[in-house]
């Protein structure tokens, strides 16, 4: 029998245990599900005879080595700043790793000792990053085998809501960590590349200049550029590609509205409201509006951020009960954006019945045999319920895939890495596809920004 | 005689050292003058009997011990953070000490021993920080040895150009360190106190709402919120005030140019541009604009930016030659604020014969008797030429008169400290003024925002 230690039971859990639950007998697995809530693991085994609920802390080193020295692998679904204590205890007692979080420079340096000891710690391999690596990673494989060159590069990921769960104004409800979505775009200008051209934008204008893409059946999304859309040029090998950007998908006209947040400054995290815990939502929003004795917030704020009153912006603050002078933050010491994190999670909050989507889009545009032409790849995923959400499967069923396919030795390339290789990304891909996570891909003429590039 | 020994002889110290050479004679004087370069302090002794010259370097402690150890009173023209060294010899030799500086927590710390000296550490008394203190404290001390109370304190400063040498559609130039007015307002909210209400405003707002107020004989101005008006709050014991605000003065119409530069992310001081010493003017303005094959740059800012044709911005900004597809930037790796400040500095550097001019505004509403009322005090100062400008007479005359006080033992109360006290503000003042440095005061009825608390 074969041991595979999964710590950490969240949401991102559910569909990796499943998958391994089901493959349990056919494949001889035990599992150990360690989470700092016992009940959290307990509730994931569903009672299944071949696994065991855990209550663990990472912080315990002893417990924390007992248990992988007892696992033929480790997939830890820890937030990413703790899997380096995992990895090292790892090395330590030989055995594999598994995560879907970036590669910290931490565990990049533990590559050498990993080789050493013939293991494989397999990272990035959730959705985003994780199935976009290698759904992208195919189609460029693919044209360059052909002999093609890859001229532009555009990837797009969304963890958005299922259209039957669609029924607010902003098209948007929270499937993931709200935190990140509130303080989405801050810390830097992004910065990619249009047509050999390094472009530039500030985090005020980042909801600005969104690009549209259509999804056949799903209708109309928009993308922001990401931080860092130059991030994986040289391991896509992408250093001679004119266009490079990676975005975030949401449904149209969400941006528009969302930087009337960051207009404001309700999305500033860098400092606190001292007097947040007995504010209301009306005096949050005042705060940022300027003093007048009479003039009332709602039209200081119309003014300010020039909203006609027929203006559908208007209506989507007013779904956000941003001027109820009742409800109270509650809050103590609060910056501005965990304020309006708890506003909009009031409002953007999955009901039982919610389901959700993720969305993943890429435009590959190439030069094959003296012809310019694109592939657009999209890929829709709904989740089934708010356990085996859309997120859930797509972050998770890579990650378990992968371990099984270690633990079977079909993935044995050893080293600290990510799922860029045929070998690896191949055989996840296809099993992917019985779980309803299938690429759409249309080859048609290239539709580059330069018509010196485009085909005729 | 005694040695005053005054290290730096850059731009603010040429009225400073002029007013101690003219009081050499009579005072029985000596100055010792350090600077890096040898050469710009000799140039500012004028050749004078009484006056030595000499190369310093600060990192020099030898040299450094040996000078302090000659002096009587040390006064300090250094960048702020390089006077700690200075401080803790001037301790050591048992001397007086006098910055233009704010209070650095590191100096702060060094108050009981500079008392158990008996020292005397005058800080903050250039012109912002140190004519804003004086003069506002005169006015607040007076309402209340009257038994008035402060409801409203409001405070602005800026350094501009001269009516006669304002000729361009900016109606500014650089007139102090260009780097501090590219990054003005950046590294977070801006925070102040309207009626009792905290405000907050978002730096991609900051230059959109400006409070604007005549100057009698100057005409109109604008001011746009410091980070923070907050700061002086306890010091000068507005604890109660209703408003505290207090902003950076510009002409009108400056502050809405501005914000272009803001919104593009021009001012963006986080990051570097790699092809920037090859980069033309208009290449620069163009990565901060979408790609389009066709399109020119002119019309995506324009389209940007919302700007019609006809919009007295578009001027500003073609006056500032940011289309000019020959002028290279030619900094290396140099970040968006760097290459800024390079562009603005071809438009805005004074000419030979230009003149500076310093604007001070205090309003200080009050009570007193039941009454409500408000005193507008203004102070306009302009240079005589490119040596003794506005800025270096309003920041070296205080310091050259409140180190002479000093040597005089007219101040005495010993301590790390800015000038709050009237034993100290009240003879530099009425010193100031022989020197053109006059605050006119009127008094009115009270403007203040909130109508139940303005008299009718």
């Amino acid at each position: 029998m074969r041991n595979i230690f999964i710590i950490g039971a969240g949401r991102s859990a559910s569909s990796l245990i499943e998958y391994l639950l089901n493959k349990s007998e056919s494949e001889d697995l035990h599992l150990t599900i360690g989470d700092l809530s016992a009940e959290l693991a307990l509730k994931k085994t569903k009672g299944h005879p071949r696994a065991t609920a855990i209550a663990f802390d990472i912080f315990n080193e002893q417990q924390r080595k007992e248990e992988i020295s007892k696992a033929d692998i480790v997939i830890s679904m820890l937030p990413a700043h703790l899997h380096f204590e995992v990895a090292k205890d790892c090395i330590n007692y030989k055995k594999h790793m598994v995560t879907a979080s970036y590669i910290s420079p931490a565990m990049q340096e533990l590559d050498p000792l990993v080789k050493e000891n013939n293991l494989v710690f397999m990272n990035e391999i959730g959705l985003d990053p994780g199935i976009d690596h290698m759904s992208a990673m195919k189609i460029i494989d693919e044209i360059r085998s052909e002999g093609g060159k890859i001229l532009l590069f555009e990837s797009f990921c969304g963890g958005l809501v299922a259209p039957e769960s669609d029924n607010n104004l902003w098209n948007y409800k929270f499937t993931w960590n709200p935190r990140n979505v509130v303080l989405a775009g801050q810390g830097g200008a992004a910065k990619f590349i249009q047509e050999g051209n390094y472009k530039y934008i500030p985090y005020n204008k980042l909801f600005r200049r969104t690009e549209f893409m259509e999804v056949e059946g799903y209708g109309r999304f928009e993308g922001y550029a990401n931080r860092d859309s130059l991030k994986y040029r040289s391991i896509y090998g992408l250093d001679d590609a004119l266009t490079l950007y990676r975005g975030t998908l949401r449904r149209v006209g969400f941006s528009k509205s969302w930087n009337m947040f960051i207009q404001l400054g309700m999305t500033d995290d860098t400092y606190t409201i001292e007097n947040s815990e007995t504010m209301s939502y009306r005096e949050f929003t005042n705060s940022f509006l300027p003093y007048h004795p009479t003039d009332s917030v709602e039209l200081k704020l119309r003014h300010i951020l020039k909203i006609d009153q027929d203006d559908i912006q208007w209506d989507k603050l007013v779904e956000l009960d941003l001027f109820n002078p009742k409800k109270i933050i509650g809050l103590h010491n609060a910056t501005p954006a965990q304020i309006l994190e708890k506003i909009l999670s009031d409002s953007w909050t999955l009901s039982p019945n919610d389901k959700d989507m993720i969305v993943m889009y890429h435009k590959i545009g190439y030069e094959l045999n003296g012809q310019k032409k694109q592939i657009d790849a999209t890929m829709v995923c709904t989740g089934e319920d708010q356990t085996y959400t859309a997120m859930a499967k797509t972050v998770g069923l890579p990650v378990a895939i992968a371990a099984l396919q270690i633990l079977n030795k079909n993935i044995t390339t050893p080293g600290v890495q990510l799922p860029l290789n045929k070998e690896v990304y191949l055989p996840i891909l296809k099993e992917l596809e019985g779980f309803g996570v299938v690429f759409h891909e249309k080859t048609g003429s290239y539709m580059g920004y330069n018509p010196n590039n485009v085909a005729s």
